[in-house]
């Protein structure tokens, strides 16, 4: 038996009763702490810091060590697979990431290689070594990875995205080379997961930041497709291993999202908790959903919103708490803090009642 | 009888029969058009070009001039109204717009002045008159403005956002200077599209760009409360013109829209008019909803695409097809060509089929 398999994330993540509901928040080792931004300041760039599993391992830390949160998560990017591609990922200051080689054509994407987790990305599973060695034995580690849709539209625009054109219209026009891309990228990251779990990882997380952007007979071909292929090789690989599918902006395909056999789904703050509750039942755990603006407001209001997300989710097993999105640089600490003990008490007052 | 009462475009929003579906585009006198480019390289900043009458005129007619669309909108800004309210707008190259004294605080609310259509837009009135005087008889002419939560988000944030973290603060934290906003918003822009109205337009539209980000409680509380204001006022000022609402990534909330009193709604690409139609029966028309990424591929892959949003929405009156957002200034104006041919001859032959 597992470390943390009795753990309230992954009670919670079986829909098995909890004494409370647990809490952690996307983005929690982040700029909105100092000390992070103080090891940040040591590293260098964020590839510096993400790229030295002792710094990650530090960050990753930091915010279980602050707030007690009831799970980690691998302090990582989602761009660092396709790094290991060779394209080239750079962080321009206030602009966000970049590729020096985007793809440019089929031919490219033919010529792609399938990097090897340890070899080309041994930094991340030494990282998820350090940080499981690290962590209070009962706090699950959460590893991750973007979703090849959402990956590929770095890959391709070469940067973020307003419109996500070329991208798009690679899907359109050059259906082959999109079934190609993202089965090379589902294969990559189940094995790039694998790895995770392999090196300490108890839980899973994919995301996909924008499978919201396409139609949903592009969502369902490409973006949900290539996401199942790489449920279904979790489940031959690691099949004790928990998986959480979060899309932004997905609320719309949810319950496609819950037939595919994960275990649990990010939702965002755009849906109340109970609407998707209703709709996908009690196949999986949900996990959200506070919308990422309120942690900017005052205390009394993060607490009532908190509340607020709780009473939506109603009675029963199956919730996780977080924020419906990553936190952002600008919030107070003292709002997570106080976050954290509203989730606490007021969850374990509903379960006593 | 109206001059157009009798149009295609007319008689879908009622929900009459018509003999082939009524095609025009969201932004359809834009910049992938060489002629408009002509026009506003003549007028100066894009400010200059909304602002004069006879310019905005010109570029209203020339895609209906080139491609005989069945509607045309107005050319201006959803930002015009608040430049009305002293906020001085203007627009950073490559950047969008921006405002020179966004609201800062409860009180910049309270002193918000309520421009009169007449004295403070008059120019927008001019243009209309002028374009509904140059327009053919039977073709449609749509007057818009920005929905209130839409607008109020360049007010507060001062430019585009993300996150629209100021804005959401604002209702989180200051839900009474929220509300007061919203009704002045909503006030202001009843009495400006009723203006429209009362200078020739035969229809009208409210964009609601940003009511997607919030919460599903803000949004009913701000976004959509406002809009049922704008709604109900023009029931009253403007019973005979049709209105169409149109929330960019608001399909959760299709059917409180829907029982808003509008008579259609606007559909954005990332839901299939099927299901939006399953959904909302038959009390509204649809307008929609192509994904302007589409019109970036070849004239096959465009006719083929816009085919599919016809089978969508199916057979039976009530669709306008449009785009699912704004075309973009990259498209061949030659796919528009095939967009609107694609759409008369495969609507036409479904309906005598």
């Amino acid at each position: 038996m597992n470390h943390c398999h009795d753990s309230l994330f992954m009670r919670a993540l079986r829909r098995e009763p909890t004494e409370r509901t647990p809490i952690w928040m996307m983005r929690q080792a982040g700029r909105y702490l100092p000390e992070y931004r103080a090891t940040r300041a040591r590293a260098g760039s964020f590839l510096d810091l993400a790229g030295n599993p002792e710094l990650a391992c530090e960050v990753t830390l930091q915010p279980i060590d602050r707030f007690g949160f009831d799970a980690a998560i691998l302090f990582s990017d989602i761009l660092i697979l396709p790094h290991a591609m060779g394209l080239g990922l750079g962080f321009a200051p206030g602009e966000g990431p970049y590729f020096d080689r985007p793809l440019k054509s089929p031919s490219d994407i033919a010529a792609l290689p399938m990097p090897d987790p340890i070899d080309d990305t041994g930094y991340v599973m030494e990282a998820v070594r350090l940080i499981r060695a690290g962590l209070p034995e009962a706090t699950p580690l959460i590893g991750f990875a973007g979703s090849p849709w959402t990956v590929a539209t770095y890959m391709i625009e070469g940067r973020s995205s307003k419109d996500f054109a070329q991208a798009k219209k690679m899907l359109l026009a050059e259906p082959d080379a999109g079934h190609q891309l993202m089965n090379h990228l589902a294969d990559a990251t189940a094995a790039y997961l694998a790895a995770q779990v392999e090196a300490g990882a108890d839980a899973l997380m994919i995301f996909d930041s924008w499978g919201g952007v396409l139609s949903p007979r592009l969502y369902r071909e490409y973006s949900l497709a290539s996401q199942q292929r790489i449920v279904d090789r979790l489940k031959k690989t690691c099949p004790d291993t928990p998986l959480i599918l979060f899309g932004k902006g997905c609320g719309q395909h949810l319950e496609l999202l819950a037939d595919s056999g994960c275990q649990g789904l990010g939702v965002d703050w755009t849906m109340d908790l109970s609407e998707a509750r209703a709709r996908v039942g009690h196949r999986v755990a949900l996990q959200g959903n506070l919308d990422p603006a309120v942690m900017l407001t005052s205390p009394e209001i993060v607490a009532a919103e908190a509340r607020r997300v709780l009473a939506s989710f109603g009675d029963g097993p199956g919730h996780i708490f977080n924020l419906g999105h990553g936190i952002t640089p600008q919030v107070d600490p003292e709002n997570v803090a106080v976050l954290v003990e509203t989730v606490r008490a007021a969850s374990s007052a509903d379960n006593q009642a």
